[in-house]
């Protein structure tokens, strides 16, 4: 699972990097727009999205808690709420992500568009930071991102870094990696550090072996670049770490936004200290 | 050379870590301190020093505006000014320092306590930020730094960086190295971005041979330490820098403070954002 994809363009119904979090949400619940949100309303916050019944929810947000760099949480929901007023002007969960991705025990069941019909009054709703928001701020600071130029979607990999349990909630971290040169890799780890809402400072950089990854070149999710001989990778605490962590704590009922389907929210990066 | 020594126990006729920047200048006018300043006055920021006849201080001013990593200035004096209140009270700049150089055509021709005979009207002083400072906020974040643990000077290097240059002054970025683990050397980015002041974030880390230094086993300056194989090494310019672009300007006359044994200025390191 992914739940930052890549950065191609998408099919945009009149859709653009200028568009307000407001009118993707619109597009979304209209119908109009079913495919990614990576590159639509750049300067709006996008977030991960896990959706649990009340009775795990509690054990959820203690995951959340004690892995902050892998699960930042920009909102959490009452059981049942749907309006999440937190994140966005007439922001419903039910609708506003273009696609949805719906698990019984482990197992995905669906992909809808809506979650009207599998809605139920006990469902807590987290939305996590991602990291569009920090690949947002580091392009602005002109550090190129090899993945976003060849289209292709970050590489992503399981490590031996070891998540903090909480109930039924237990794995690995997940990292993504982006290439750089040491200077950019410095500038990148100043312009993180500064925005925890959306996984911070990068957790390693250099040696993978180090933390438990054998070759760069297969990742666990996501596209594979080349890192070159003048730069060192960089890896930073990615979002599927709580899709991973409830994928093995199969929990009976559980939504997520599909891979790259993300919510768009109406706060906006630069709020996060990004320019 | 090498500005900022040793962190070695000095002899120390009573002065201590807790001594106030005027306890060790007092004891420096005195007599009573000749050694290094290292270990000395902790709380208080040390400073390289360069004094320079006022026909060359235009140049020398550019090339520290020019190269703010290595040349952080804390203070310039008027020409003949030897009392900088600016940096501490009753700092007297011809007797406060435990040792001084005076070079002339670039050829070290004494190494006196006190500079009372050899001073001139038309003397710039220049301080400059040094790495003690920072080194006090990496010990304070619990980073291990193994220079200190083995009572080592830092081991220095020539670069292949080249400074802008500024009339005569120009030469190649010193910097100086200290071996980490990765995720302390991502935290070490971050404590030391905060303090510009005292040469600010690295300017490299990882591979040596990618800034022209061939062999980290043989350092231009200080001495060798180990980094163990699942460590990088992390470079920040230095203050040795200047002293090296001195040296290829062979000016008819200047002085330096003698390696390690530095200016210790009333201001407070956690002042700069250190703790």
């Amino acid at each position: 699972m992914n739940p930052c994809d890549s950065h191609s363009p998408t099919a945009s119904n009149g859709l653009t990097a200028q568009s307000t979090g407001r009118e993707v949400r619109q597009a979304a619940r209209s119908g109009r727009l079913s495919g990614h949100t990576s590159g639509l309303a750049r300067e709006q916050v996008q977030a991960n999205l896990a959706i649990l019944p009340a009775s795990l929810a509690g054990d959820f947000l203690r995951f959340c808690q004690r892995n902050p760099k892998p699960c930042p949480l920009l909102a959490v929901s009452e059981p049942g709420q749907y309006l999440l007023d937190e994140l966005g002007e007439d922001l419903d969960i039910r609708s506003d992500v273009p696609r949805y991705r719906v698990w019984q025990h482990g197992e995905l069941v669906a992909e809808p568009t809506d979650l009207r019909e599998f809605w139920r009054d006990d469902l807590v709703t987290f939305a996590l930071g991602c990291s569009f928001s920090f690949e947002h701020g580091l392009l602005a600071a002109g550090i190129a991102l090899r993945h976003v130029q060849q289209g292709r979607n970050v590489a992503m990999y399981r490590t031996n870094i070891a998540t903090r349990s909480a109930g039924p909630f237990h794995g690995p971290m997940v990292v993504s990696m982006r290439p750089m040169k040491a200077a950019d890799a410095i500038r990148a780890v100043q312009i993180t550090a500064r925005v925890p809402e959306v996984h911070g400072a990068p957790i390693h950089l250099g040696d993978p072996a180090l933390i438990g990854i054998g070759n760069l070149a297969r990742p666990d999710y996501g596209d594979a670049v080349e890192v070159l001989p003048d730069e060192l990778p960089v890896f930073w605490a990615c979002g599927v770490t709580p899709q991973s962590a409830i994928a093995t704590a199969r929990p009976a009922f559980c939504i997520t936004h599909a891979p790259g389907h993300m919510l768009v929210t109406d706060r906006l990066n630069r709020h996060l200290g990004l320019g």
